[in-house]
């Protein structure tokens, strides 16, 4: 399956609204996508581990299409720039963008 | 769920042997801790984008357990330093791991 990873990497003074991510962000995603080949969006937030140790990324998410075709129409699409845009209302860090192949 | 992200960066001159990864890798992480609360391994490989732009991470792996106890057991357990010391074996970067909960 063809996945985009947006990876928040954490960021000293950075802050992440997780509520708003959940609630409007990801249902934008969906709204704007899912008739262009979405699968789905998975979410993983960063959480201490079993040392304390603080996480390196505020959040993960994996942008499943339901082909290379679709992704690319997704990503160079009307909607990625409202999309993208919409980024700034939950956090002040930049993700990492990346295509993948699951494997 | 918990789950552990393995996120293995792109370094100049550095390799990685997906073949190694899937065939023998990842069927280590299943056998010493399939027992332990292991749900399953998910695994994105990096590829060029739309525009042609390199990946900024070899691979991008999420592996699940069925509870934070499992996570942390599987961590801590006897079993952590062959599955980190195979690492070496198809790659020479360091991953940054994370322990993250499931949206």
């Amino acid at each position: 399956m063809a996945t985009v990873s947006v990876i928040y990497p954490r960021a000293a003074g950075a802050q992440f609204d997780f509520d708003y991510y959940i609630q409007t962000h990801v249902p934008l995603v969906e709204a704007r996508w899912g008739d262009a080949g979405l699968q789905g969006v998975q979410a993983f937030r960063g959480v201490a581990g079993p040392d304390g140790a603080e996480p390196p990324y505020f959040l993960i998410a994996l942008v499943g299409f339901v082909s290379d075709e679709a992704l690319a129409g997704a990503l160079g699409g009307p909607h990625a720039a409202e999309i993208m845009g919409d980024i700034p209302n939950f956090t002040g860090v930049q993700p990492v963008i990346q295509v993948n192949e699951a494997l």
